[in-house]
């Protein structure tokens, strides 16, 4: 357990000497000792806590009794029994308010996010209905506005098309898009059973920014066909096709629509700009849309637009969801896509959920435990798939709208619900005219919010990586497809973080004069190197991926040294101290590496010397270390600047004695 | 570029009283200063260069007169240019003694290993003949001894078993291993052109030690065919299958091939463990094999064996390798499979060529290159494909005759490579009448040496991890499939290194007494607590894979602080100290990661306190520190026990003040 016991009165008798620093800190000698014992099963279960657990959801329990660990159990499962209780009408009112308020957002934005899924208009209102609900029981977060999203519609759009066709085949198009929701909500909920909830962290925010912005575009393209009136719209999703098909079909175009979609956009833009000057309008933007349908409606009805080119959404069943779990298909030809579509669909969805969820509760200082909302968004998503909703999460727009509106709990989920709930009784027949390119409008305005340049800028400035990064997952999507944009630009993000492995930093450390302080010498311009000591820091775990090139690199490093010392005529190189203070974790390979360079060191006549190797580290190197005196008590030091003192001392009192 | 410039004159004024090194230490202030500007160009520059030149092959040419630079070149290109001019017939008399020895092994294992590729043997031969002759000329080693391997000769022989028989197709069988020799060169010249020698780094030490046991057993497994005398033997591999099927046909092993197997397999052995006893005697187990086949073949001619059920080798062609360009294929339905296994077997092989280069290389001290070698390999496969050989690289166990029989330089591959092509020439005849068993026994006694029980024991000791992955690769390859089983290996290994960035560590940091020296509190037990302070060091880089995590792990650290100091009555939190000296790179989610803490720690009423931020980190810190005060002069310290101090005297100033 302790591997130099005699450290401390070796070394203080051949103290030679240093500035005063120095010697205090070299009479009190510091040793590296070994952390204290923990049995594997120890170790295994603080890994296994760090890894799954790191929120320590178990901590409320603690030392409670048993009766309230019921209670506290319950609350954990369904939040709404923690803020049920203490519901007050004062709450209701602001939930009222924010709840009417998003419905109407949700209303026309849930037909047009249907139509961009390639569904039937009024499935996108029953994802208005019953998901909302599920959410309002088991969600944690008080301003998440549950629904139908652009992009998850979008994709699942794009990659079911390539199986089925949404106009010939509509029953089979259906019943793959609930079934890839019921697979997507089975993968969240179970992310979040088994505490994975990890794996959204791959998406980094600036693919995310760049992949948002390509899915904008992309579904702005898409508006173009009922924008522009055109009928023989492509079935591609790519820029060029898109636009080529536009311009092939410029005969089709037809003046009425695009008068009066330019109309509606302009108004619709026109509203998003001023709630976004000033906050406090926030009714303006999120009542646009309704007004605008109403008034299209009623110009489409009034002039009998329909007559002159413009298409109408048409006739729509009234009525609650139907059951729809007979159209669920866990089997057959089409089960690969179906899973592929819902991980996919799933994976984003979850992301957009998670992280809406989040910024709001530290708007208002609060905590939403990212595994909990996974189960949430996931239950949701499974009801939704057996009462003809298709995938939903919490939607950015809608969630700012209803914080702004004032929501204070799930409660005004369950009113957009409500309200969704009587159109969808009683109020159907008032869409049989709202005109399609009205709802072009709205998502366009929808999904311009997601194109942020800003953003992008301060990536550029932050990291030019990152904002390589950016600028595939945003080329990707918009020239080869959504989901391999994304897929490519997780890919070099990991490689990127990988080829940071594989080629960690190391750097030569110099003194800070006066102090015994070492730090990077291309950094700190007044660092010195210490004459006969070549001071090197590896900053990076070492393990297989590095353990080769960090045995070229810092022999490398020494030989340069040696060449520069040569030209110098300094003294030659006696000590090569490796401080070990970044170096988190080490495997096999990496103590294999340190043995290599104590036997080149060996053979050159120089020593090494290792300084601060942390707990694992150290532990690791002390069970390889088997007549090796790797860990010397001489060759060990707590820090650079107590390792130069001792060892120039000991060279000091050397030559005296030689003398 | 100076962010805090009035930091000396401000702080010194407010020292209260301190330790006395603290006291020197402060009063000395050092800045955190920006590291010196650089374009992009440059960083980017120097990122290459150390990606992708981390051994600066060009350096040797720096300075040099045009003429030598040449020279140089030519050397670089030409390894036998360097040594050549210098070649001495002493060097040459252990050239010859090392060539012949090695001679009378590759010519056994040449043939055997082609039947373990199911390839015809003199193949094998063909395979001893022109690569070494290659090799001699471009390759950096001199104790490499080049010619088939076991494991490469397997893994082509099962991969390519998949698309054509062996015994039926033997035409096509051979075409497709010759052309997937063709892609193994290709592939591996080219990671060497295109400096992307890392890859074979992410095959760890454990994973192969684990895959080669693994694979030394499905090799000896195969080899039962021959040392049972079974004539229906099983396609399959596995362990499994294999052995099911020798038990099924109990009724076709042969007594005689049994007897003969057991008598040379026992004296193989023996052989090979007094060379492992005595180096000295290397001539032993190098001699024996050959020794095994004349005594065999002598034994079989005499009794008429082949009469009694021992299968022997048969006829084989005489001659030098017939040209083979015209049977490569590079279309038609098995170019994936091809390309798929020249890419497995390049790469296996090149982690074997390499790993064995190396070893030698430092046992003699001297370097090798391992772009270098990569191209050298692979233009010796590619020049193999077209002249009847299949794929080839170093292989150890006729290296490390080659090391002990004295071989000075590649001219000891060269005397092989002609004792070969006599074989070929004039001796084909006399293998008639070899016995399939002895092949099979010298196979077995060739692999054994493949399965290190006391490494596997040492990584057991040394890392658990490491154990998992290298029985993950051993079970794999048994029980699943060789490439299988090592890349489910290499998989694991990538998701440890992805594990341990997704959770890096943090840790609490205490003061050492008597110090200004900061350590882990759970690893230091004398470390203490500074009352006010929560000191906590982050040990990896901060990136998107781990922004979100770390965010929640601070805040917990700083709630467990917050409740222990309820409990203990203590002075509440003031300063949050994170010391970034471990976080060797940072990207935007990492930088907004410290925005949010910063916001956090405001909400508290305590400060964000940074601490020696590294150059890369400080330059992307500052583009984005817009106004949010992130590198305050009173915010950002070079060392913590400075930080400490500091902030420490300011509160007593303060407190005094308030007096």
């Amino acid at each position: 357990m302790d591997p130099n016991p005699s450290h401390n009165t070796t070394k203080t008798t051949t103290l030679g000497p240093q500035s005063l620093c120095m010697e205090i800190t070299a009479m009190e000698a510091h040793r590296v000792v070994m952390p204290p014992a923990r049995t594997m099963a120890q170790k295994l279960g603080s890994r296994l806590k760090e890894t799954f657990f790191p929120d320590d959801p178990l901590r409320q329990f603690k030392g409670q009794p048993a009766r309230r660990r019921w209670i506290l159990a319950a609350q954990y499962v369904f939040p709404i029994l923690q803020w049920g209780p203490n519901y007050s009408l004062k709450l209701f009112k602001s939930d009222v308010i924010s709840g009417l308020t998003i419905a109407s957002l949700a209303i026309p934005q849930g037909i047009s996010y249907a139509k961009l899924a390639n569904l039937p208009p009024i499935v996108g209102l029953y994802s208005s209905f019953v998901p909302p609900l599920v959410y309002a029981v088991l969600g944690s977060s008080r301003d998440l506005a549950v629904g139908p999203v652009s992009i998850a519609s979008l994709i699942m759009g794009s990659m079911l098309r390539q199986e089925a066709s949404p106009t010939k085949d509509k029953l089979l198009f259906l019943q793959l898009a609930l079934s890839s929701t019921f697979f997507a909500g089975l993968f969240q909920a179970s992310l979040g059973l088994l505490r994975l909830g990890f794996i959204i962290d791959f998406l980094s925010k600036a693919t995310l920014i760049g992949f948002m912005a390509g899915a904008a575009i992309i579904v702005s393209l898409q508006q173009l066909k009922s924008l522009l009136g055109i009928t023989h719209f492509t079935n591609q999703m790519g820029l060029v096709p898109v636009l080529s098909s536009v311009f092939h079909h410029i005969n089709e175009w037809s003046w009425q629509t695009i008068l009066m979609g330019v109309c509606f956009l302009v108004l619709l833009l026109v509203a998003r700009h001023v709630s976004m000057r000033r906050p406090k309008l926030f009714w303006v933007s999120a009542g646009a849309p309704l007004m605008s349908v109403i008034l299209s409606t009623l110009l489409v009805f009034a002039f009998k637009g329909q007559r002159h080119g413009i298409s109408v959404i048409g006739k729509l069943p009234e009525g609650l969801n139907p059951p729809s779990w007979n159209k669920l298909q866990f089997h057959g030809s089409h089960l690969g896509l179906v899973i592929k579509t819902g991980l996919v669909t799933g994976i984003i969805s979850l992301t957009e959920g998670i992280a809406v969820g989040r910024t709001f509760a530290a708007l208002k200082n609060y905590q939403v435990d990212g595994n909990k909302e996974m189960i949430a968004i996931g239950l949701m998503n499974i009801v939704g798939s057996s009462t003809s909703c298709y995938v939903t999460t919490g939607a950015f727009s809608r969630s700012a709208v209803n914080h702004n509106a004032g929501s204070k709990t799930a409660v005004s989920n369950i009113v957009m619900s409500v309200t969704v709930m009587v159109t969808l009784l009683f109020l159907m027949p008032l869409f049989q005219y709202t005109p399609n390119v009205v709802l072009g409008a709205i998502i366009v305005t929808a999904v311009i919010g997601l194109i942020d340049i800003p953003a992008a800028y301060s990536v550029w400035k932050i990291d030019k990586f990152d904002f390589v990064v950016m600028l595939c997952a945003f080329l990707g999507v918009i020239f080869i497809s959504v989901q391999d944009g994304l897929a490519f630009a997780v890919g070099i993000s990991l490689f990127k973080i990988l080829l940071q492995i594989t080629r960690p930093k190391t750097v030569i450390l110099g003194n800070i004069p006066g102090t015994d302080i070492y730090r990077n010498l291309h950094h700190y311009e007044e660092a010195m190197r210490v004459p006969g000591f070549l001071i090197l820091s590896v900053e990076a775990p070492i393990n297989f991926a590095n353990s080769t090139y960090l045995n070229e690199r810092i022999l490398r490093w020494i030989e340069d040294h040696e060449t520069e010392e040569d030209e110098k005529q300094q003294s030659t190189l006696r000590f090569v101290i490796l401080d070990l203070s970044a170096v988190s974790a080490i495997d096999t390979s990496g103590v294999s590496l340190l043995k290599d360079l104590r036997k080149a060191m060996d053979k050159k006549g120089a020593e090494l010397v290792l300084v601060n190797p942390l707990g694992e580290v150290m532990e690791k190197l002390q069970k390889a270390d088997e007549g090796q005196d790797l860990l010397r008590p001489d060759n060990l030091y707590l820090t650079v600047g107590e390792a130069v003192a001792f060892l120039s001392s000991s060279i000091k009192a050397q030559s005296t004695s030689h003398v």
